[in-house]
């Protein structure tokens, strides 16, 4: 379904239908993250500005297939053309790029209940794609006789917890984007969504994505995770729900 | 124990002992997966027709240690007998060749039940294999100046979910190897087990192993795995568990 | 605080207030897990003696940032200057070297109790570091073409359980461990610790660090973990308590 038909459905729908359009477009991706104050990678609006390493990705959620890394003009334009003569891409796609973020990728699951105005940091997962996840196991030496180029085509995900010290700025942004949200698209961000991004070698997060819906990752902890269990379930056992809820 | 030992077991045994001699012999287990349909990486059968990434692979269950890459045959050759030398090889072993399956590793978990008639997918796990896995973490300069072959020795397991549209194809895979097994192997694949595998760029499954046991992978999942959950753990924490079986 | 202000505290504290001071510094360090028999990589006390790949750390727990590898002199000094110029590394700071041992990374979390003098294995995980953890992601064509100096900070753990057979070794460590830290450090090593270190090809475990404290990694497993489940759990769900406790 494309976003037109999303937000002509007339069933009421479990969270908010009209940010799913802010979600597959680019720019107007972009424009919200930038609103929430989410730290970023720099967006490359012209291919010949690019000189550093940059990821190039199609638009909607096209699940990571056909993604690209590049270093330089010249690379962008050999590994555009190779998929496009592949198949992978077409001739008049848009491209988005991105300056590339290396690091700790952390995929940050929240609630938010405009019920009890309560926001919950449930989880963080990692994402494995391929092949560029494959690239890892295969030396450099034969790294570098390969032609293939890598892609970012997502498979599964896998739980991760983070540093303490980092939990505080994790709440922070995820307010953020609470916040901008009921400005920007109202009723605002209700419900599960997610701030995806990377962790520097400065532990500082830069967000490349964000999902206003539930995602994939939170199938990992099906019987709740460790975030989600300092809140409910220790009540739970102690038989003391009642002392945490209203 | 080898496998006329273990068929010599005169004490009943859970599962299908008889299988564990067609997971251990290359030949074998080459033939029951092609029965099974599964998709695998094309077995070279001379090493000097390898023109592309190859693993090099041993009989039985070694646990991955001296397994090696390849990319030709002067590669291979090399490669083996610096492990030859080195006595991890010994020089008249028949080694098992088999095209490089890149991307996402995923080890998939069954239970096939032939009492119920019934196949769970109990859940997903990824090998940690040393040293390949440490080669992640040297840098591609640092990697060049290495002489030493990595080596793929089983060390542990971490969990993993999959991306939800690949679900249906996990469980076509699992029945049509219990159904290949039944055909083959009487009677048949019993309990536990395990295909063994990796999805590809474009999201497809390559298996090149099966297991026809309760793997070590499980253990990640004591008390239960996200997919197992689905199964029995809402109905068990809601007293409705009258109602999911009979 | 630093380790005089720690020893100065007057509230009684959980666990061995006086063995942190042998944490922090690396001689002290070395020393106890010298006397734990703890199979270590090699220090290295003069950089002029690098002749294999290294790792060069910084004192205390800094969390792993400044941390650098070098494979001879020459990459250890223009390394260093690097991160100096960068502010990241102060002119007079003392490093320790030690031989870079590579492999499968292995936290393993224990608890020691006095009072049943009990040693429990309590998990596993792996640690995530930035931006090393991101080099996996990026191709040895494109790294090579990178100046900046990766990074070891800690951004967060993820699980993992162990091959059964590397089990037995693992309590011999924790077991010894507790024995040297008696004889060491009075009144040893009370309540939770952690065993750093890594696996080789040959599934050697190699401790390069400990933990002589409650560990992140642990918050993994707020709901208990796969090795716990097995003391514990199994016990609790079938109303068994009685049976293995006194």
């Amino acid at each position: 379904m494309n976003s037109e038909e999303i937000e002509s459905i007339k069933t009421p729908v479990f969270g908010n239908k009209w940010i799913l359009r802010w979600e597959s477009d680019r720019e107007m991706k972009e424009k919200l993250m930038r609103e929430a104050n989410l730290p970023m990678p720099a967006p490359i609006s012209d291919p010949k500005d690019i000189n550093k390493m940059v990821i190039v990705k199609r638009q909607g959620a096209a699940g990571g297939k056909g993604y690209f890394m590049a270093a330089n003009h010249e690379e962008y334009n050999t590994k555009r053309n190779q998929l496009i003569s592949e198949g992978v891409l077409s001739n008049d796609e848009t491209l988005y790029i991105q300056e590339y973020a290396a690091g700790v990728l952390a995929y940050l699951q929240f609630f938010y209940s405009p019920l009890k105005e309560e926001l919950e940091f449930f989880g963080v997962d990692q994402r494995h794609e391929s092949d560029i996840e494959g690239l890892a196991r295969i030396p450099a030496e034969q790294q570098l006789k390969l032609t293939k180029i890598p892609s970012f085509n997502v498979i599964g995900n896998s739980p991760l917890v983070l540093r303490e010290s980092l939990l505080e700025q994790v709440y922070e942004m995820g307010e953020n984007f609470v916040e901008a949200s009921k400005r920007m698209v109202s009723p605002g961000m209700n419900g599960p969504f997610c701030i995806e991004g990377v962790y520097d070698e400065n532990a500082q997060f830069k967000s490349f994505e964000f999902s206003a819906r539930i995602v994939a990752g939170s199938n990992i902890y099906m019987d709740g995770s460790p975030y989600y269990s300092l809140l409910f379930k220790i009540a739970t056992e102690s038989n003391q729900l009642d002392k945490i809820t209203t």
